[in-house]
C-alpha cells in the first residue's frame, strides 16, 4: 500500500504539501511547480488516498451532501448548483449531488445514503420555492434548505427568492412607463411563490395610489405557455383590458406573446407585458425581447453553501436559525413602454 | 451505538428486511406497511448506518463517480444526468455527482475525490460531443465516458450521439417535402458534430443524386442566434438561394427565423428550416415551432450507467472497451413545408 509518506519522499516535499495538493486545497499556496510534481509523484505510484480510513480517524470528511429534487435535471437552476458547488470548493469541500428526479420516495434513502458517506452537512435544493418535508436526521448535522422553506421552520437555515419585492419590480417598471391598469396573470398552483408574488404586485398599486381590480387578476391553470394564453385572451376580452400585464412566470409571458398576437396587438405599442424568471432562452427567443425579473439562483447557492460550512467550522456553537429572502433583480428589455393613447 | 439488529428487533423483522428498506432496495420486494416500520423504528432509535466501515469491511460502495464539466448547470443535458442516475439507482447503485463547471483545473482533483470516497466506476460526462482527456486513475476502476470520447480511444467504454445520422435524419425530411437546393449552416467550432453533421448533410444529397454545391454550405462564427443570423443572411444573398435550410443547431435557428423575417420570407411558405437539438423552450417559443432533431441525452445517460454496472457485475471478466452511436430522432412542427414555385 502506497502511502502519502512515500509520495512525499519522491517528490521531495513534506507530507503536509502532498496532503494541501491532492486535496485540492493547495492552490495559492503550493506553487503551480510543485503541486505539478506532487502530482506526478502520486500518479507514478498510482497512489489512491483512502478517504474512508482517513474518515474513521478524524470523522471529517469535508464532504457536504446537496440532496435536488430535479434541479440538475431541469433548466431551471442549474446556477444554483454551480453557485453552490463553486463555493464549497473554494472552501476546501466536496460537493456530492443526488437529484432525486422528482421521485419523492428516493429522498429518504437518498438521504441515508449520503449519511452513510459521512457527509458532513446537507443541503436540500428545491427546483422553485415551496415548502420542503425535511427527512429524518440525526442530531449535529447541519441542514440548509435552497429555493424552498422547511415545513418546521426551526429544523434548518434557508434561503428563498424575495417573490415580493420582485413582483414590485415588474409592476413599478411598468408603472414608470405610465401605465395605470395593470394586470396579473398569476399561476393557480398553491406554491409560495404565487402568493409572495401577488402580494408584491398589491403593494406595488397600493403605493401608487391604484385601487385593487379584482377584475385585472387572472390565474393560469398552470405554469405554461398554453394557460398564460387563454387566461390573457380572457383579460383581454375586458370591456377596459389592460394595457400592461405583470405575468407569473416567462413562460406564461409566451402565452401572452400568444393572446396579443391573436388579438393584433402589438408588443410594446398596444400591449406591454413583463414576465419573472429571466429563464434562458425564452426572453432571448422572443420578438419583442422579455423584461423580466431574474430569480437569484447564483445567490441562493453561494449562501447556501457559505452557510452550511459556517456551521461545520464552528462545531459546539449553537448558531440560531437563520433565514433570508434573497434579492430579486429587474432585466430590462423591449417588452415594455407607454400605454397607447385612448383612440 | 444503534445497530441493525437493534431496528430489526424494535420493528419485528429480519436484518436483511432492515438492509433492503434502508439501502433503498425493498422497492417491490417488502411492503410498504413493513417498509413503513422499519423507517419507522430506525428513525425511533436514531439509527445511522456507516457504510464507512461497511465499506472498509466488504470493499463494495455502490457508487458510482459522475464528473460533469457544467452539465448540471447548463440547461443542455441535464435529461442525460436524470437518466444515468435513474438507471444506477434502480440497479441498486449511488450516482455521486461533481460538477466542474468547466473549471479544467478542477478535474483531477474532483477525480481524486471521488476516488478517496470508494467509488466503484468512473463517469464522464460532456455537455457536447467532444474528445475528453482523461485524468490519471488507478487500474481497475471501470470508466466509461458519456457524450463524448476519450482522446485515448481504448482507455475507457463510450458513447456519443450519431450526428452523422441526425443530419441525415434532417436533409431527409427536406428533401421529403421537395426541396433540391438545400443549404447548411454548420457551426464554425472544430467539434465533432460540427463535422458529423456536415458529412450527414453531404451523404443524404449524394443519396439523393444532388451534387454537393459548396456555396450553399456556411459556417456561423459561433454556436448563437446573431452567428447564425449572419450566416443565414449571407445564404440568402446567393444568386440562387436556397429554399430549405438545416442548421447545425437550435440556437442558429433562431438567427435564421430573424434573417429570414428581414428578408421578407415567410417560413415555411418561402423558407423552409430545420434545426438540431430539440433544445427545450426554443422549438416551443419559436414561430412557428421548429422541426428539428433531438439529442439521444435520455439514451446515451441510460446506456453509461448500465455499461458501468455492467463491469462492476463482472469482475475478473476483462471486457473488451466498447463504443456506441447513439440514434437521433426527428422531432417534425411546422416549419418544413413544400418549396414556392419559380414566379
Amino acid at each position: 500500500m502506497v502511502t502519502m509518506k512515500d509520495v512525499a519522499r519522491k517528490a521531495g516535499v513534506s507530507v503536509s504539501t502532498v496532503s494541501l495538493v491532492l486535496s485540492g486545497r493547495g492552490v495559492g499556496r503550493i506553487t503551480e511547480e510543485v503541486a505539478d510534481r506532487v502530482r506526478a509523484s502520486a500518479a507514478d505510484l498510482h497512489y489512491v488516498p483512502n478517504l474512508v480510513a482517513k474518515g474513521l480517524r478524524t470523522k471529517q470528511t469535508h464532504t457536504i451532501g446537496l440532496l435536488s429534487d430535479s434541479v440538475a435535471s431541469t433548466p431551471f437552476a442549474g446556477k444554483m448548483l454551480a453557485a453552490a458547488q463553486l463555493e464549497a470548493w473554494e472552501s476546501g469541500y466536496l460537493l456530492l449531488l443526488i437529484d432525486t428526479a422528482d421521485a419523492r420516495e428516493m429522498e429518504e434513502p437518498a438521504t441515508q445514503a449520503l449519511l452513510q458517506r459521512n457527509v458532513e452537512g446537507l443541503i436540500y435544493a428545491s427546483m422553485y420555492h415551496r415548502d420542503v418535508q425535511l427527512p429524518q436526521l440525526p442530531d449535529g448535522i447541519p441542514v440548509v434548505v435552497m429555493d424552498g422553506r422547511p415545513t418546521d421552520l426551526d429544523r434548518a437555515d434557508w434561503i428563498v427568492p424575495d417573490e415580493q419585492g420582485g413582483a414590485r419590480l415588474a409592476v413599478q417598471v411598468l408603472l414608470d412607463a405610465g401605465h395605470r391598469r395593470i394586470a396579473f396573470c398569476n399561476n393557480a398552483e398553491p406554491i409560495p411563490a404565487s402568493a409572495g408574488r401577488e402580494k408584491g404586485y398589491g403593494d406595488a398599486l397600493a403605493d401608487a395610489g391604484i385601487a385593487y381590480d379584482p377584475a385585472l387578476v387572472v390565474h393560469a391553470a398552470t405554469n405554461t405557455a398554453d394557460a398564460g394564453r387563454a387566461a390573457v385572451l380572457d383579460l383581454l376580452s375586458r370591456p377596459e383590458p389592460p394595457t400592461g400585464i405583470f405575468c407569473f412566470s416567462d413562460r406564461i409571458a409566451i402565452g401572452a406573446y400568444r393572446a396579443a398576437t391573436e388579438r393584433g396587438l402589438r408588443i410594446p405599442d398596444d400591449l406591454s407585458i413583463v414576465g419573472f424568471d429571466n429563464q434562458e432562452f425564452i426572453a432571448d427567443v422572443l420578438s419583442p425581447p422579455l423584461t423580466t425579473v431574474e430569480l437569484p439562483h447564483t445567490q441562493m447557492g453561494t449562501w447556501a453553501a457559505r452557510r452550511v460550512i459556517k456551521r461545520l467550522r464552528t462545531p459546539g456553537v449553537s448558531l440560531p436559525v437563520k433565514n433570508e429572502y434573497a434579492s430579486c433583480q429587474l432585466i430590462i428589455r423591449d417588452s415594455v413602454g407607454h400605454p397607447a393613447l385612448p383612440s
